[in-house]
């Protein structure tokens, strides 16, 4: 039984955890860098200790000093939250050598998603869908072709050393396609020494939507509905909802399946998030990726299915069977995450860490705060710029939205700038109170600060 | 349609209201007295206007200056919120008379209801049960055996104009009767110069059990189930919760048509609550009165039926029908209230008014804050001392327990006494996690200081 649990992470993830486990009864131990002295999730933690200076790879990614602190504190599980060390397969390897539970899955299952090829492999033998494209290197004009017709045009010429938006072109047609292979494989020659390029379709109007799991040490995997995160700028997710405005009843269960036969795949344990690209055209959608670790928007999920997904993280880790099983799960209501960040969002979304002078979170009927904020606090430019995640819940989407609106209306954050006017736009956009948008939203309904 | 409205309150109800008003794109005026400029309602309305001194007489009773500022802003509408003029039935029918739409229930309803003795009789008739006992002044001796029987002992004797706890007497037995009704006519012809007496059955051992009923213009009327309300300190209400744990899905049915049974005998319109007394022993329950207006506790019932009570009484007042039917109203899981006040718990609750300096609400999953301080403000000595409501909702009892417990350990509010150490105490005791206790647990169970 977990009495005393370690949490490696800080912000207000720390502090979420911290909450679980005083609900549980466990007792808890912060870790914290020098800059974050003052921190709430110190303040909240039953015992807390320095573990380096500001700069993460000296402080919340140190395994050495986070495993010290643990076996100092006869602590005996660790959290990391999501970040620094949750996806880090060593990390967890080094706590099982430690005897310390890593509340989280095994190594082996960390490292089989973290490896991308690896892990669309593994999903291709167990029949989840992946994006149809050439299996491995294009290796005559003639494959270029039979294969482009079968996945059907456009398709994206990707070089297999590439990266970072290298080496990728889109063809829309034979010329298109013959030309583009033979100038990428040249670029690609030039820049990586590796001439090889593989075929993808291309799908360019998609959501991206994503399914929660939990799978226990027992063999129950099941799944907790979807969460739609297509408000993004950059990859960089801005704003959740659960259940998606995209999906039908029939998409929405095969995607669950789908997402169960992913994480049983790797024999997964833990909570766990299978991402797709969900194409709006044809309907079907395509594994992206796998998080092996609590996300940023699981509270959309807990909302709507009223599942605590922290605890739930916590009883797994302590052998605990599931405490829902998959025909148990119901789903009421919808739910919408704003992620507040210390940015101003009218300068490119410039950082603007510093000291927040005033702070009054919104309350009242279906509004969730997740923070580390306090007045006179303060978000070191060390880490990321989150400063809250507001949750709004309500029946229906257009309440959710309205009561979105007022919570933002209500929010005070005084002595930096905030995401929240870009959100208070976002929420004011008909475009997106319509459900009608795909990823591109935020380049298609650039977000501005004259009204 | 409902474009402007006028809160006639102050504090957490104030502001509660003024949150469902920005839901429903409804824009709001506030009103002050001296004592509140910088009270948050005054700061989260669309317009603001002072009606008079601190004295509540002056200024949150004051019909003219209050109707004056409906008038002179357009406003269509007054929310009476709790307290105050929320249950006199001449300011109903002075807005009327002034043809703005009175939030609640009719002049007259409100009338019936709000003399005792007419609100029995009136249930009496509606077939809601009231307290058994004899039918007014006992005449003789022989008519006291045979009522005191018939209801079965212990039977209270109380002086038609007594009051105050005056002029009260219980009987056990037929000897302790006759004696009583002798003793306690003498007492009453001397105090009160009327030596009648009549008889009801003493209930000693109660739950104080209500339910809420939504009624709209169209002639439905639903309940949304019970609040428990049994911990109380001198009929004050301190904790509440719904469902209550003392009843079984028999009695919580047969209650809800009494409630439903009782607001249609007056023609209810809005949202109200009937007050029952339940016998712990005999299972039956008494109607005590009815509230015609929104409770203090309303957010517990918001909470299990996920039904926006402040939205649903805007829409009534809009002449709409009811949001949901009977058949629709479900109860998920369990919701708990603890109201916060500005008092010292461990020096007989003296109120403990003041600046609060540092203030941070508790967040996260299922907790809810109903509030109107911020980091600054003031609780003046002028109105009632609550601070804040807390609400903790989870699946089970238990979970809610424990929700509320670490929530009160997060709530930071410094400058002045709070009741959050009494709080705390009570949900860690064993009797109130046990469920099993009536309106006497806090005679039972003193919560002091010393642990």
């Amino acid at each position: 039984m977990i009495k005393k649990l370690l949490v490696a992470n800080r912000g207000e993830i720390a502090v979420r955890i911290i909450r679980a486990c005083k609900e549980l009864g466990i007792s808890t131990v912060a870790v914290y860098s020098e800059a974050d002295k003052e921190a709430l999730h110190v303040q909240m933690a039953d015992e807390a200790y320095c573990i380096g200076p500001a700069s993460s790879s000296e402080s919340y990614l140190n395994f050495t000093n986070i495993l010290s602190a643990a076996i100092c504190t006869d602590t005996d599980a660790i959290h990391p939250g999501y970040g620094f060390l949750a996806e880090n397969a060593d990390f967890a390897e080094a706590c099982r050598a430690c005897n310390i539970t890593f509340v989280g899955p095994s190594p082996e299952a960390i490292q089989k998603m973290g490896i991308k090829d690896v892990a669309k492999e593994t999903m291709k033998h167990a029949n989840v869908p992946i994006v149809p494209g050439s299996d491995g290197i294009i290796e005559s004009e003639e494959e270029a072709k039979t294969v482009a017709n079968e996945i059907g045009y456009p398709v994206i010429i990707k070089a297999t050393a590439g990266g970072g938006g290298k080496g990728i072109r889109v063809a829309y047609n034979e010329e298109e396609l013959l030309k583009g292979i033979r100038i990428t494989q040249n670029e690609a020659e030039k820049a990586f020494g590796n001439p090889g390029v593989y075929l993808e379709k291309f799908i360019e109007d998609f959501r991206h939507v994503e399914i929660q799991v939990l799978a226990d040490q027992h063999g129950n995997v099941i799944h907790l509905g979807e969460r739609d995160c297509s408000i993004q700028r950059r990859l960089q997710k801005l704003v959740e909802e659960s259940p998606s405005p995209a999906l039908t009843p029939e998409i929405r269960e095969k995607m669950g399946n789908a997402a169960v036969q992913a994480a049983a795949a790797v024999d997964y344990v833990g909570a766990g998030t299978i991402e797709f690209i969900f194409d709006r055209k044809s309907q079907n959608f395509y594994f992206m990726e796998m998080n092996t670790r609590i996300q940023v928007e699981h509270p959309v999920t807990e909302m709507v299915t009223g599942v605590d997904l922290v605890k739930e993280q916590i009883r797994i880790a302590n052998n605990e069977v599931l405490s829902v099983q998959q025909d148990e799960v119901s789903f009421d209501g919808w739910a919408i995450e704003c992620r507040i960040n210390a940015e101003n969002p009218f300068k490119n979304f410039m950082p603007s860490p510093g000291k927040i002078d005033m702070y009054l979170a919104p309350g009242g009927l279906g509004v969730r705060v997740e923070s580390a904020a306090y007045p006179g606090s303060t978000i070191p430019p060390h880490y990321d710029s989150m400063i809250a995640k507001l949750i709004a819940y309500a029946p229906s989407r257009q309440e959710a939205i309205q009561r979105m609106r007022r919570a933002l209306d209500e929010y005070v954050i005084e002595g930096i700038k905030t995401t929240i006017p870009f959100h208070q736009r976002v929420m004011a956009n008909e475009v997106f109170m319509e459900g009608d948008f795909n990823t591109n939203f935020l380049k298609e309904h650039p977000i501005v600060e004259e009204k």
